[in-house]
């Protein structure tokens, strides 16, 4: 689900309502403050999209952002 | 799963950890600001209790009070 | 603080840290779902930004996101 | 604003509607999970009032409690 882009981890999460949506990104914000590692994301109703990519590291992908993109899948189980 | 109990209806929820449990919460407290009536409830970890009464009502259970409960039933869905 | 450009009413919000710009971006999820009306948004870290339009309205700004930004202005006053 | 009683700190915490409890009870979940340690609370409207307390020392209150109490008082400085 997940593509690396313009040394970005890319990925695109639909849900049932925006209320659904909006829980899931509850449990990522625990997991990202967590990891203290934050996600560049945004949502429109059902639809959560990510940007990840470390900030200390010259904006390049690391491995904390895979470890964040198998956070954030394990998270989304629940609600696919 | 809900039972009437001292002029309340009472239900207990449970998750696989805090941040679902959480997440749960957060689409509950939605729906209630959306139907403006909000519930009596608690956390512990991955538990939530709920005690369900309007206060407008001298704390009986009314009509709202039902209807919250079958909102969160909905909720819960995803999560049991 | 808001600014209407290509048919959208903008704006960015800074915050001291994560967990607050999270707490903020709640009480708006809040008051959108209530509203009926949900914005498009992103968040780095403490930053929330949003661009608002009516995908009813042919994507052009109307009265319900003018709407929205007051309340989402009057949710920011407890952080700023 | 915390006493201990019945071998657990207590405190109530009030807000001016329901969003900004929630909104502060968001703050507090984040942390929660971070620390690792997790509060037992309740919510009504625009009220939360917690009971900490360490399962792991036989529900006495620990340094984690002293701490976790300390980091809700800092979170409840912006809404107060």
């Amino acid at each position: 689900m997940w593509k690396e882009e313009d040394n970005k981890l890319k990925a695109d999460f639909t849900f049932s309502n925006f209320s659904e949506a909006f829980a899931f990104m509850t449990s990522v914000a625990i997991a990202a403050e967590k990891a203290n590692h934050h996600p560049n994301w945004s949502n429109v109703y059902n639809k959560v999209s990510f940007e990840l990519c470390t900030h200390d590291a010259s904006n390049t992908v690391t491995q904390k952002d895979e470890d964040l993109a198998k956070v954030i899948d394990k998270i989304y189980q629940r609600y696919k």
